[in-house]
């Protein structure tokens, strides 16, 4: 009985992996998609961030724009963190606590959501609330998961 | 009367350049910019690519979120390419040939509307078909404005 769980987990694991593996031809096509997705992830951060902090004049359009891009780009970075595909400025903990990387990279995706929400709503209040706390795990996950 | 008209006109151009400008710090951050959202795109055109030539199994609910992945990422690259950016594969007559570039982009982003209607129908043949035009915009841009 043991055995047959052990078996069927081992399974189970390496199905995802295959799963996770399949969606990019080699190492390096992860890393660059994952660059890549961050880094306009965080270029509409930025923009976002500058009408935020009133660098910028406020305009409902704009922001909304903006967050609909965050919100979109949010989820897809995660997915070109597969076994095996270790580089760039990635540290180590990334493969080894996965589940806490993985539920910040959710975390993110879901407070994303929600200042595409805001920005809906066309309220700078409510956007400053919602972009404050995404814009938080940014700080938390390059602290913990990312080289300077 | 003519010098007035020359005058707006040059006005008006300045304005929109110093606005396209005003996206980038510095060229090489538009240039990146561009590559990231051009690969993203590429990335998931390749993925419904597949599913679309029956490489993978056609699934109604991956095929609608790589279609709207592709619909929000091909707006993004064209602010990429504004004055002053020239570099990365990039061609000359993006410059010199700037409308026509900027509407085989504004037909692009159409197109990559119509793949994620079509994915929401759930319909392989309607995803099929608009696939086909959006992806026939791929070819003929790189012919005429990408290096090889």
């Amino acid at each position: 009985m043991k055995f047959r769980i052990a078996f069927l987990l081992a399974a189970s694991t390496l199905l995802a992996s295959v799963s996770a593996q399949a969606q990019f031809a080699k190492p390096e096509d992860a890393i660059k998609y994952r660059q890549s997705a961050l880094s306009v992830m965080g270029t509409h951060t930025g923009r976002l961030g500058a009408m935020v902090n009133g660098r910028v004049p406020f305009d409902a359009r704009v922001a909304q724009d903006n967050a609909d891009v965050i919100a979109a780009m949010a989820k897809l970075p995660w997915q070109g963190f597969g076994p095996g595909t270790e580089g760039g400025k990635a540290k180590a903990n990334i493969w080894t606590d996965a589940a806490k990387f993985r539920a910040g990279g959710d975390k993110l995706a879901a407070d994303a959501a929600a200042v595409a929400a805001a920005a809906k709503s066309g309220n700078l209040d409510q956007i400053k609330a919602a972009f404050g706390t995404y814009a938080g795990n940014c700080k938390t996950c390059h602290d913990e998961f990312r080289n300077q």
